[in-house]
Order: C-alpha cells, then sequence, then structure tokens
C-alpha cells in the first residue's frame, strides 16, 4: 500500500477512450491497495484554443481574465476522469483549485503554488475515495483563478504530491520514460532507469520536453519520487531520484537539444564599463530572456564583439530594442541567426570527472562542426551550432560518451 | 443613468466578433451613464459539446460532477467578454458563482438559485466597473457547482436583477422580441410591445423558445422588468411587464406551439378508485411528466378509456413503464401516436372575456381539424392536434383572434 499521484497530459485524455484509459490506471493502483489522487490536465488542443480566443479579443489581455478563461479546459476534464472512474465502480470526485484550495502567487499567468490545502482529501482517500484534480491552476489571496504557465499540470501534481506526502508521483505521458536523448534523431538513445534531479532539471531547461523544469526542481526541493511513463504501456518508466540513489552513474546521462534559439552578435563594442547592462537592462525590461552569453576582446583592447542568444520568439523583439539603443551603445554591426541549435551533454558525474568538455569540443570538431558560442554549468556542457549540423551532432556525441545502446 | 443587467445568449457569443458586438451593447450603456452587469450563456455549441462527453462517459452519471464539465463553457464566455469590455477602454471583470458566491438549493443539474451575494459587485458598479457573470450557474451549501438546467442562463440574469435591484433585464437573443406567433410559420405575426408575465410564463411553458419559462416566472415574482431584444439590431424589443402596464390588452395575446408531445391512450380501463394513481404514479416515479389527460367512461360505466401527452423523449420509457404494469393495471389495448401537436391561445384577458375557447374550436372546426385532446387553464387553452395540420391551425387561429399585422 502507498499513496500515489497519477498525472495524466492532454494526449493521455484526447479522447473520451483515453480518458478511460487513464481510469484504468487508477483502477489497478486502487486494486493494489493504494491510495490515490488523480491530477488532469486538459484534453490535448482545448488550451490553445482557448489561449487563441483570449489573443483574438485583445492582445494585450489582463492576465487575470485570461486564467479564467483558459483554467477552463482542465475543469472539464477534472469532471470527466471523476465520472470515468465511477463508472468503474470506484468512488471519486473532482476538487477545483477554490475547493481545495490550492493557493498559488498572485503572478497570474505563470503563478506559484505557495501551499495546498489536503486534510479533507486525505481523510477521503483513507477511505478509498480518488481526488481528482485540475492541473494548472490555483487561487490567489484575493480568490482569483491563477496559471501556472504552459505545462503547469505537472508542477500542480508534484506539489500536491509533496502537500500529500505521496510515496510516489507518476507522470503519465505519450513517451514511456526519459531517454538519454531524443530517441526521434537518436535511434540508438536508451530510456534511463532512474535520472538525477538536477539532470533532469537541466534536461528539461535545455529542451527536453518530457517533464517541465519547474515540476523537476520542486521534486527536487521536495524530494518527491517522480515517475515519468507511458499511459498507453504497461512497463515501467524513469525514476527521478536523489544523486545518491542512483548506484551505477555514467559521467554523462544525456544530451539534450533546443531548436528555440536565435544568436544575435555585436561588433565593435567600445570597451568600456556599464555596456554589457547598457544592452542587457533594456531587454531584461521588456522581458527578452538571454541565455548563452560570449564577449571578445578586440586585439589593441579598444572595441570588443558581443554575442548572445534569445528565444526565437523574442528575436524581432531584441532586435527592435538594441536598434533603438544604438547611439547609447555605440556598436558598429548588428548580426543575427536564427538557423542555429544548442546542444547540452548532461551529467551530475562531470562534477568529479574531468574532460566532458574537451571530449565534446572534439567530437564536434572531427565532424567539422563549428562551435558558435560555448557555455557550462557544474553538471552541463552547451554549445551552439549550426541548425542543419543537429542529427550529426547529436549521435556523434552520444555514441562518444558511451550512451548507445548494444 | 439606471441599473440595468444584459444578458447574452449563446448564438449573441457565438464567434469572438459576436463578444466584440455584445461588447458594444455593454459601451452603449455605459456611455448612457448606466449601471451594467453582464450575464452570459456559454458559445453555441460548447454546452451540447459537454453534455454529450459525460453521456460518453456515464449514461447514469453523477449529476455533481456533470455539473462541473458543463459549467465550464460559462466561466470561458465570461473572461472573454470581461477582456473584450475591457478592450473597449472600460473597467470590467468576471465573478465566478464561487466569488459572488451564487448559491443554489442542492438539485445538481436543475437547481435553483437561492441568493446571490452582491454588495462588493454594486461597490464596484458605482464605481464604473462592469461586473461579468456566468449564467446557468451557482454553487450549494456543500460548495460544490450546480447548474440551473438548459436554458438557465436566463433565469441567472433574471435572479441577478432582482438581487441588485436593476432597473431593466437586458435579454439579448438571435430574434428581436416576443410575437403573437412563430413568424417562420405565421408570416402574419406581429412582435408584441408589451407581454404580461403571465402570458410569457404559459408561453414559455408551451413552447415558445424565446425565454426560458423559470425565468418569466422569476420575474414575475420579483416584478423585475425583462425585454427581449435582438442583439444585432437596435429596435426595442418586447418588455414584460405587470398585467395592469398593458393598456391596449387584447384577449389573446399569443398562440404557442409544441412538437414536444406524444400521445398514449389506454382502452377499457375497469372503472374504480386509483387507477389513474396506479398510472401516473409508476411514471412519475420514472420522472416522467404528464401534461394533458382525459378519461372518458363507456356508456355503460363499467370502463374507461384514458389518454394523456408526455414527452416525445419519454414516450419510450413511459410506454415500458406502463407494459410493466399491465396485469395490475387491467388495461385492453395501449394505443400511441407521436406525430402530434399542441396548440394553444394564451391572453390574461380570457379573465374577463367569454368564448375564446368557443372561438378556437369553431376555427378548427372550419379547417376540418379534428382535436384530440383539450386543456385549460384561466390563461389559455391548448389542443392537441394531428402534426399535419399546424401550419392551418396556426395561421387560421391567428386571423381569427385578430392578431394578423394589417
Amino acid at each position: 500500500m502507498a499513496r500515489v499521484i497519477q498525472k495524466f497530459g492532454g494526449t493521455s485524455l484526447a479522447t473520451v477512450e483515453k480518458i478511460f484509459n487513464a481510469a484504468h490506471r487508477v483502477e489497478e493502483a486502487i486494486n493494489n491497495g493504494d491510495q490515490v489522487a488523480v491530477v488532469v490536465s486538459a484534453m490535448a488542443g482545448t488550451t490553445s484554443r482557448l489561449v487563441s480566443l483570449t489573443r483574438e479579443i485583445s492582445a494585450l489581455h489582463d492576465a487575470r481574465e485570461y486564467d479564467v478563461v483558459v483554467s477552463a479546459g482542465e475543469q472539464i476534464t477534472a469532471g470527466l476522469m471523476a465520472l470515468a472512474i465511477q463508472s468503474l465502480g470506484i468512488p471519486a470526485r473532482s476538487w477545483l483549485a477554490w475547493q481545495l484550495p490550492i493557493n498559488t502567487n498572485g503572478d497570474h499567468g505563470k503563478a506559484h503554488i505557495q501551499s495546498i490545502e489536503t486534510g479533507e482529501i486525505i481523510n477521503r482517500m483513507c477511505r478509498g475515495e480518488v481526488a481528482v484534480v485540475p492541473g494548472f491552476q490555483g487561487i490567489t489571496r484575493r480568490e482569483r483563478v491563477a496559471t501556472l504557465g504552459r505545462g503547469g499540470s505537472d508542477a500542480s501534481a508534484v506539489a500536491l504530491a509533496a502537500a500529500l506526502e505521496a510515496d510516489l508521483c507518476n507522470i503519465y505521458t505519450d513517451v514511456d520514460g526519459v531517454y538519454t536523448s531524443d530517441p526521434r534523431i537518436v535511434t540508438k538513445a536508451r530510456k534511463l532507469d532512474k535520472i538525477a534531479y538536477e539532470e533532469m532539471l537541466e534536461m528539461a531547461s535545455l529542451g527536453a520536453k518530457v517533464l517541465q523544469s519547474r515540476a523537476a526542481e520542486l521534486a527536487m526541493r521536495n524530494k518527491v519520487i517522480v515517475q515519468v511513463l507511458s499511459s498507453f504501456d504497461s512497463v515501467p518508466g524513469t525514476l527521478l531520484v536523489d544523486e545518491d540513489a542512483i548506484v551505477e552513474q555514467k559521467v554523462v546521462s544525456g544530451i539534450a537539444y533546443s531548436r528555440d534559439e536565435a544568436k544575435i552578435t555585436l561588433t565593435g563594442i567600445p570597451d568600456r564599463p556599464g555596456i554589457a547592462a547598457g544592452i542587457f537592462g533594456p531587454l531584461s525590461d521588456a522581458s527578452v530572456n538571454v541565455d548563452m552569453i560570449v564577449q571578445n576582446a578586440s586585439d589593441d583592447g579598444s572595441s570588443a564583439d558581443l554575442t548572445f542568444t534569445v528565444g526565437k520568439a523574442d528575436l524581432e523583439r531584441a532586435l527592435e530594442i538594441i536598434k533603438l539603443n544604438q547611439e547609447t551603445l555605440g556598436y558598429q554591426t548588428l548580426l543575427f541567426d536564427s538557423d542555429v541549435v544548442k546542444v547540452s551533454v548532461i551529467g551530475v558525474g562531470m562534477r568529479t570527472h574531468a574532460g566532458v568538455a574537451k571530449k565534446m569540443f572534439e567530437t564536434l570538431a572531427d565532424k567539422g562542426i563549428n562551435i558558435q558560442v560555448i557555455s557550462t554549468s557544474e553538471i552541463k556542457v552547451s554549445v551552439l551550432i549550426a541548425e542543419e549540423y543537429i542529427e550529426l551532432a547529436l549521435r556523434s556525441l552520444h555514441t562518444a560518451y558511451g550512451l548507445d545502446t548494444e
């Protein structure tokens, strides 16, 4: 007997048949003697439809009303899932965010869960009733509906698991676990049995779409054991655990990539203090996230070139802002390139093993792939390369780090 | 300056363009110095789609979860309408049923509104903010979502008008008012400037779809002045008012019809006490509503024939229940006919004028239309006739009672 959370994503709830498939997962756990709370996303496509309705009405919309609209999708699946579970003879009820409540901060559209009241649902779970909770939402102190941002249902599930002190948080999705790399590109990619929280966090924020990065962060902070698994196959998935719980740790656990990158280069910047702030301040004010940054001084030290990356969707806005500030910044030329990808190798083993970055650079050089920007952290090395090399780069690195299946 | 409710139905909110059209109605009222609260239905088609999802999952569903699912449609339009009004530069916010709250009894799926907390929205309306409220829903004492039944948004609007002591409750729909009869059939039908509450109530319950009958009842009980009007044309609609407020009252105000009728006849019933209870008891237990009832004794008084009508959707179930009870009931034959319509003439003037029923029977007899069942009340006469005569009957009666446009 255990207390488990079962979270189902939109593709796992896209049709009535799939909702029943999910309900049967709940039934298995109940038959196993488990206490079960279910967290649901909206049916695939619903949230996007609602988001575009709000955009059609007003590009610059009141985020509080936006949240009222887009949170409706999970309300629908919560009721439907409760009905499906009931129809299998298992007591179930839906708990909307205001009914529990799920308390968030006031940051509408990308709110954070602060606390979840669980007294009543724990009582009922102990009596065998399944609690069905809509993901992606909560209410603020002012009793307004707040959503957690796209993919926020994963975070809802992990936060609920933490609040319920659950033994396991199962994230059911359309893939059967976390892979060493994208199996659609790297056919020799292997499913990982276990992955450290930090690695998952890096993978999620570096482009792997299997779990939302805030969910990985919440799991790490609260030591929630998360399993990512398929809602369609009955095979074990990948467990997110503490680094120490992974016995045979490879130096590199996975290779992630992100196509959502655009590169901007300013040449001939006067090399004096405050220039970086002069560029990145206005970008930050406009909510443009800057990722990788490299600065090279010229030979004589009088001027420098600055290269950095932003999300593809932010490129236009970033260029505009920079042009507006040309006079103060005093750069010579403004270059940009959106045909780039970021490739990252990730592994907690890097902390104790040298040579990981070196192997990456050598492997890419051997294949004639030019590295445009480099950034590193304690457990990852990221490089920016031309988009056309993405398949070659991923496969070569996957082999080089010994990740291929035999 | 007045305090007005503006209620928009699903066809008036079916697209983003139509939502803006509705928002412009709000703008007109605000520019006129009015205080405005808006009540919205779901976008046309949404509720039906949600209802069929719940049915696909479970035919005999938990009405509490059904309500969670189907109430989502109005939540969506409430947020969208608030955004549309805001984009015209007018402050607005949505108030979900739990946020006000709108309190209902516990009769899920067909709940009644008991009270609405309005203190906060009155404060804000006085400061020029528009309150946008989803129709069709409330919350029970147990804090579960409850819906009011199909068409319940009209009732929401009238209940809110009563709670806010509004001067006027405008019900915007896809027709421009209440007509003396269905203009699609009776081309000479006239729009009524005013109609008495009781007449509207009879019309609504007798098949006219322009206003939900519970809304008419609520308006009558609370003396709410309701206007039914088009959201697309800028012409005055029809006012629901007290009988006394109608100066030139015709004897008959309108002619309604309903195709949703089926006739059941039992012949050779033993003529002894308790037989009617023996038939209608089990039907009532199965929630089959019986409408018109006629009983004829045979010549020798030993047996009788009983004819009554039920909704078309209930016919199969009603027949099954009667067959199950054949032994106790002891009838000889069971006949049924679903090719029938109910035609009703309605008017508060009947209270003081004799001969209304006689004129109806004579008019139909002149056209060779056989009357199968008759039922009367203080302000209406209804007859059941063969469906094929519907157009002929409506037009002849419309002319006979002097309702035709010149």
